[in-house]
């Protein structure tokens, strides 16, 4: 019915608003047969599934079951060999920091044909949303993007050389920067940083729950009780969010309707309502 | 008719395929009355614009005319003020490289309201395109993104720290890397990388267009010829790419047709064909 070819695509989910999804990635939603989905991708982006399509959650942090790489692995090459048009749906962009290598070793190892989708990575879409440009050419040149689990193995190992990755003229987005936000702070200001660096934490980016405190480098360690997922960022270009949060201390717009923009384009609304939809079919 | 509120909507357009565009984006360009864009969005986006929708090149290259960056924030301020819903469509990611910053001083000083759209960067799009991911927590545990532009400025500065930034578990990705490549790898090699380090030069990514050449840090200068835009990526994780164009010499995938995903979508197909659309309305 639908001409997809029986091979497995690994698809960026975005950010967590169905609206900022691609194109391809609504198609390629709508015509699949198994979607095994992380635990970051929302509900509302589960709900453009078609009705035929099994949706499988994989994230290695759901409920009682811990499923290993290796099984993720072996299911999507199963259900590709049985014939089946497979999503391995990822939340953000795939290639950033969502074990997409590992996943591409195995498919390739196993001879089955692939495709990987790009989708708007979190920090890029946490900046947006916070209408603020990520470089700006009289004092942002660069971008530094780090995990920050990654900073942790790097921290033990004393790795990491902040003085160098992080001047005054980058922009540094640090995803899953855990809860205690004060390792950050100490050793980018012993790096050198000045403490007035604008800092914002953004949790659940893009989001109907998504909250943002602007603050700086100093102050950092005073931000807490985050809800995870959160999205870290430090650097001059952020200053324009802090200003406008000291000027107004604006509450987030509300979410256009996903419906309603699905009907601008001309797309008929998804068949299964949120309440009945993912939920019914959700398997683990 | 169309529920968008008067406000400008800095979008972005996405690396150059129209299935690459979020599904805001594709609902904003229908609803526009104005759509102010650079030189990078290629006509098959712009083709998605509404039949009332003017659209406008405001490229600072194009043809004869330089427009600058004063006279673009004049004409959107103006038109918004006219009551006119206006796009300001940048190619990639409006907050990567694309003069947001500017834009947004100027829209604030004015008072006019706006939001901004995220798109996928280019850098992201073009390691998709080769099948890669960007960062392998057995490998490349850090994203570094720059422009070309800047690295030049840094460099007549002897500015960048090229050993510090980027570490063999890096992945950097360059923006407009010029045609000269033979500098980065000059820097490179001498703060120490490895000559074997992978790097692709990826040109008119995600496009009909698009030209992959897979070589390494020490070989990079002997790519030349290339066509604009381009990207160009250096890192271990790169080595899968490399590794694909020995074994088999590839060519890029067909690209999907966007008629046939929009319809899979359940959207209607763009009301103005390619040749007659937006070459009739672009106006200078």
């Amino acid at each position: 019915m639908i001409p997809i070819e029986p091979k497995i695509f690994l698809v960026g989910a975005g950010p967590g608003d169905p609206d900022l999804l691609t194109v391809k990635a609504v198609a390629l939603l709508r015509a699949a047969d198994l979607i095994l989905y992380d635990d970051l991708v929302p509900p509302p982006v589960l709900a453009l599934a078609g009705p035929q399509t099994m949706v499988v959650n994989v994230g290695k942090r759901c409920g009682t079951k811990k499923i290993t790489q290796l099984e993720i692995n072996r299911r999507m090459i199963a259900a590709a060999r049985r014939g089946m048009r497979v999503i391995r749906l990822k939340s953000g962009d795939p290639g950033v920091f969502g074990r997409l290598a590992e996943e591409l070793d195995a498919l390739e190892a196993a001879g089955i044909p692939f495709e990987v989708v790009p989708g708007i990575t979190a920090g890029m879409a946490a900046a947006a949303s916070l209408r603020v440009s990520l470089t700006d050419r009289r004092k942002s040149s660069r971008i530094l993007i780090v995990s920050g689990h990654q900073a942790q193995e790097n921290r033990r190992a004393e790795k990491t050389d902040w003085k160098a990755l992080a001047g005054e003229d980058t922009t540094l987005i640090i995803y899953m920067p855990g809860r205690d936000l004060s390792a950050f702070s100490h050793e980018l200001l012993e790096a050198g940083l000045s403490g007035a660096i604008p800092a914002v934490v953004v949790s659940c980016t893009c989001t109907p729950q998504q909250r943002e405190w602007c603050t700086t480098l100093a102050d950092l360690p005073a931000v807490s009780r985050t809800d995870a997922p959160t999205i870290l960022l430090i650097g001059p270009s952020l200053a324009r969010a802090s200003q406008r949060a000291d000027s107004d201390h604006r509450t987030p717009e509300p979410e256009e309707d996903l419906t309603s923009l699905l009907q601008l384009i001309g797309a008929a609304p998804p068949t299964l309502s949120l309440s009945e939809g993912p939920n019914r079919r959700i398997a683990r």
